[in-house]
């Protein structure tokens, strides 16, 4: 193994990036002072140590050529999409390349007669939205960080966001991929249908596999024809029970309209108003829960009517206090900015005094949940609180706690926050992954067996333990 | 290696049966005479060879216990459900034994909270759909074998069915599974979450992959709120082209509502209501394309409102020659019955002169292909025919080819099919599987590289090669 200090000093002392750099062309190859601290900083800004190279392959062939490299020399590689990960789970150690691919970012085809679209790994999620809404399709993944995070980091993450409810997680719009594996193999799988049973479905288990077993280069998305009219509604609730409640009413209501159901617990909603500069709250900020339901379709007149007839339902059996109902797209975008906020919302605290939490758990649990977590994290630092908000037609609840007083006790709240996640039966990781971060706690939501099985795994696909190692569990 | 013969002369002189006997129970393993023909007769009734025995386990631990046996002393299994696949996946060699699921056929636990419902993998189809309605949901999965096909079966092939226009495949439609892989080791995975990322998403695995990976012996489905309407429509049509601009409309009309979008060649509606007993068409039987259109909501008036005006627009737009909308439930059976009666169409042609293709392919390349193949087939057999039906939707068709006057050119005829499939840009496999029958014509749709890495699995996760051996791909 070459030392891992080489990358800085200089790089003809050493000799694996001289190898790299005949192999792939000198450009593709950033080290020393060329490597931008982009590739490197967490969510706060902060630096870790500098990678020993940071490579933008242009091609496939290019990425097969490096892991081929690296498989042979048994050199760690970390792929890089967007860096919008919130588990650490790109963040490169000062031994491993980095692997980013922003340079393959083109969306390659749209074909609207297969429901398809072709898209290289590196393309952020904006970019295919866009393009793919030009031949009047949409792309339904969404999600707060579109303008930066990657269609390659979607996939590997199994990204979720605000349209799971009808359309699913990343998973289920991916028709296809292509994939390098550790060794360099291509897996050319970039494959349009929508039922394809010809042996094991291989796709899968690069999706949600945080990059451990395989590099994903292009993939096949789903698309479909885009609605004529979405429009969004503000709801002010007094309990729990009542958010239950109109969930139940918008998909009866709604059935296949229903395209968002979000959650805001009062915390969020208050501060978001308060703290985010350009939010504005449509409804007064001292309601117990806040609900956004969005509705889609081809029919303006349908889906208003639709909509308004749900909260008057919803008004008439007391379940709603207050609501508001978008009358325009400018409407419907001030609503999903204040939900859209999140991230903004955490960044006006301290990054190190927060601890993102992201569980699965049963609707009917979620209340009791709540209140457990924010009186339990008081016994350890009484000035901590919980920031609630998420995706509860999904069973989905994001909950930020921040600790300002008591940096130094984090790991004491996270261990705390994940056994009562575990008590109440819920999963540690919905959408957000385990990385690094994540992985003392994933013995809580997956048995030894599974985790044994997650290394077998690795180990035949990736021998030398070369991709991303360290992610999720260490081997 | 025990000579295979020996299972069928006498149990005691079999000393790995009497192994299996004291780990099982006496009761659970069958041999010789007490093997009833139904675990070894094909599609059309004829005996394959008879098995070394037939294990029937109550429970995840016996099944673990048979597989532990099994993995040790090398011996093949193979798994059986309700035996109505199409491509031999589950037709036993002499030497294996065989698992059969049907005495764990018990649906656990509907739980409507969680929408999930928790069924044993030998459950068939229609019980679940039963017991999942008797609480005010549905489960989506639907398909005419429903009575017999079970959800081991399901889920080991990724059955699609009449509904994966709104509800996806078996895949989307599992949260969680139990497996016991081929060591005998027992995955818990049976969560009923939405949404779980923490880690390799192991589940993913046993779908599809027909059984040669492991054992699935329970899984948590996917449930939904039953819509309390559903109404069908059928229309005769004068092209395919037509075809395709009434599922632009449906999709467009329909939304969400839309749960269903099957076509019909003209062969295949004329000849099922000549020659299935019991089956009236409602509509003539002279025109070249039927569609049927099924649509499912809560708001009864709106769905009969909404098939009304997609009928009234097609007619005004000359896209229909005739159609007839379902009045009662009583109807719409009429209607589906049609539909569903393409197994009892094809067996009243000679089995052993028919060949079932089940081919993905772009929607507008369809019409153009079934001329292809019909014409080539001829040039072979000039008495050869095609009945073609299937889920246009989804891309996907069934192709039945009958050559009742050449039976010993089926290879030609199979080989000939595969490559115009393949010339086309199909899948040679979208719902039935590869099996044994389709193995010789896998590398039509899998590039080497991808067969390659499904023997790695393979490898991996059954090493000594018991889990139905030989399907898919041999090692």
């Amino acid at each position: 193994m070459v030392d891992p200090q080489l990358g800085f000093e200089g790089d003809t002392t050493d000799g694996f990036i001289n190898r790299l750099r005949e192999a792939l062309g000198k450009g593709s190859v950033l080290t020393g002072t060329d490597i931008g601290s982009r590739y490197y900083h967490d969510l706060a800004g902060k630096l870790v140590a500098q990678p020993r190279a940071v490579v933008r392959p242009r091609t496939t062939e290019e990425v097969s050529a490096l892991l081929r490299l690296c498989h042979r020399e048994q050199v760690p590689v970390t792929t890089q999409g967007g860096m919008t990960g919130v588990v650490r789970g790109a963040l490169p150690n000062a031994n491993e390349i980095v692997l980013s691919m922003e340079l393959m970012n083109a969306v390659e085809e749209v074909d609207t007669s297969s429901g398809a679209a072709i898209a290289q790994a590196g393309a952020p999620l904006q970019k295919v939205q866009e393009r793919v809404e030009q031949e009047g399709y949409m792309f339904p993944l969404d999600l707060s960080a579109r303008g930066s995070c990657t269609i390659g980091g979607n996939i590997s993450t199994n990204a979720g966001g605000n349209r799971v409810i009808r359309y699913g997680m990343t998973r289920d719009l991916i028709l296809g991929l292509e994939v390098v594996t550790a060794d360099g193999t291509v897996l050319q799988g970039l494959r349009k249908y929508i039922k394809n049973n010809t042996g094991i479905d291989l796709k899968q288990l690069f999706i949600g596999s945080e990059g451990i077993l395989g590099v994903v280069t292009r993939a096949a998305l789903r698309i479909f024809p885009a609605s004529a009219e979405r429009q969004v509604a503000l709801c002010a609730l007094p309990s729990f029970a009542q958010v239950i409640a109109i969930l139940g009413l918008a998909r009866k209501h709604l059935g296949g309209e229903l395209t968002a159901f979000e959650v805001m617990w009062n915390e969020y909603y208050r501060l978001t108003v308060e703290r985010v500069e350009g939010v504005v709250g449509p409804l007064r900020a001292h309601h117990p829960y806040y609900v956004l339901i969005e509705a889609s379709g081809d029919d303006t007149d349908r889906i208003h009517a639709d909509l308004e007839k749900l909260l008057e339902t919803a008004m008439h059996k007391n379940i709603i206090l207050d609501a508001t109902l978008s009358t325009s797209n400018a409407s419907a975008a001030a609503i999903w900015r204040v939900r859209d906020s999140s991230l903004e919302l955490a960044r006006t605290f301290p990054y190190a005094a927060r601890i993102a939490l992201d569980v699965s758990l049963a609707i009917d649990r979620m209340e009791e949940y709540v209140k457990a977590i924010g009186a339990r994290i008081k016994a350890i630092d009484p000035g901590a609180f919980a920031i609630v908000f998420g995706h509860a037609g999904d069973g989905n609840l994001h909950v930020n706690l921040h600790h300002e007083h008591t940096p130094d006790r984090r790991q004491d709240l996270e261990k705390l926050a994940y056994q009562t996640t575990s008590e109440f039966g819920g999963s540690i990781s919905a959408e957000h992954g385990i990385g690094v971060v994540k992985r003392p706690y994933l013995k809580m939501s997956r048995t030894q067996e599974e985790i044994e099985t997650m290394r077998t795994l690795k180990r035949a696909l990736d021998p030398n333990s070369i991709l991303n190692p360290g992610r999720i569990f260490t081997m």
